[in-house]
């Protein structure tokens, strides 16, 4: 999928919501616990309820992996359910790898080619060769991770690496190089939503996946007023806030509420940046 | 396994030595690829003929999680075999991974939990809370990456960050304060060996986990001088020199030949390092 699909998914589903799949165990409603992949189950709930509103999902990828082969097992089911139902929905593993070459190229396989996976977030600190690998893929997406939400952000992200610059935009300027804005987006963080003026100076065209809107309480329209692009070139997550809305047999249903109310802000958002010729 | 019972284990076996098993189904000798767990029957090979000579194995997860449930199962397998038979020896994770808090958690839960190793290499780029979810395992490491063999590491490690400091230095300087030396590790690699110099000013006590002796051509007796403190403090690693140092039914035998010739360069620098009464 290349950025005008994804605008075009935008347009069509007025919505640039992705949902988090931050499925963990403990939080799951009672009645499910017992299923034989109990997170699936959940995710597949999620996901057909929807699916509507969304224009991509985000397994997080430590949810899985901490059950070891089962939770593998079910993180193969949760993106193929995608996959094969929802074919335009854009999937996002997030997985924050980066090594040198040869392995981030086996990391590329994995998420690319054995998991059907459009995106993988990447971590810069090893720089171009770990993330290279990724952008071979036709269609497919590295997501680079620039300035994150949590408060350890301040440890590094935010250091002055000369010339007027902050190592996160450093990180932007030169990794802007190594790809483009058709295999390359970034984590930008929603509790620092004045900091996208930065980032859209350095990087007007790419995709920013905004985490940290919900849950972590950042501000939609914030967000938006800073970063809507003429491609909307925002990608906004919420994972908690949905996915445990609700604990009962109505956890689905509740998550839809949820969602619909984030997709009919992110509707004004859309209809007042775009005239309706474009929308 | 603390700081101490490691250099005990060094001054035992003479080495300070650590396999790094990426195993690759392309580069396995052709008499094992039919078999059912391929991967793990070369490790287990490797593992039998070598554990005498190192302290460590390092699976690089990449390598096996491009292989999906089969390849986790393989990882599992290789770790239960070390653990099982060789309890002395380390287990490090080689996954490089870094997330916000509840998400290292389970990043956390993962290698410590689940897969029984006793390090996981970690990303610095989203900071403190990024990492301290692996600091609280009572003798298990998070092994930091500092400064990296790769040439992307030129892209930011080596940026100047005020106060006469490069990123690597700020990053080894404030992640410090995080740990000790008895949970936190760094990686620092081999083909800067001069770098040491830098490296021990700032952290004179820690473990660190030197990539790129052998295949990427490092030199050990640098390492040595410049990297060595006085519980030994260095875990190199070599993966693909000695693992596909041959590739017929005696891959195992030669691989035990290139890490005796390892094994007794550590040998040497060691008795000249440590007074006999030490080692």
């Amino acid at each position: 999928m290349n950025s005008e699909q994804i605008f075009n998914q935008i347009k069509l589903k007025q919505t640039f919501l992705c949902i988090g799949l931050d499925t963990e165990m403990a939080k799951l409603p009672e009645h499910l616990r017992n299923e034989k992949s109990p997170l699936f189950e959940f995710n597949r709930q999620i996901i057909d309820t929807t699916h509507d509103l969304v224009i991509a999902y985000k397994p997080n990828v430590a949810f899985y992996e901490c059950l070891g082969t089962s939770g593998w097992q079910q993180l193969e089911l949760t993106i193929n359910h995608i996959r094969d139902h929802y074919p335009e929905i854009l999937i996002i593993a997030d997985a924050k790898r980066g090594d040198i070459g040869n392995t981030s190229k086996k990391y590329a396989e994995t998420f690319f080619h054995h998991l059907r996976c459009d995106a993988v977030t990447v971590a810069p600190y090893m720089g171009s060769d770990s993330v290279l690998p990724f952008l071979v893929y036709p269609d497919k997406w590295a997501i680079l991770l620039a300035l994150t939400s949590n408060h350890g952000a301040d440890d590094f992200q935010f250091l002055g690496t000369g010339r007027h610059e902050r190592l996160f935009e450093t990180v932007l300027r030169k990794s802007a190089l190594w790809g483009n804005s058709d295999n390359m987006m970034y984590v930008v963080g929603a509790t620092r939503a004045s900091m996208l003026v930065k980032v859209r100076e350095i990087i007007p065209d790419h995709f920013l996946l905004i985490p940290g809107v919900g849950a972590q309480s950042g501000d939609l329209a914030d967000v938006a007023e800073y970063g809507l692009n003429n491609q909307c070139g925002l990608i906004v997550n919420s994972s908690r806030a949905i996915l445990y809305a609700d604990s009962t047999e109505r956890f689905a249903q509740v998550a839809r509420e949820k969602a619909l109310e984030t997709q009919q802000q992110m509707k004004d958002i859309l209809s007042k940046r775009f005239r309706s010729s474009e929308v």
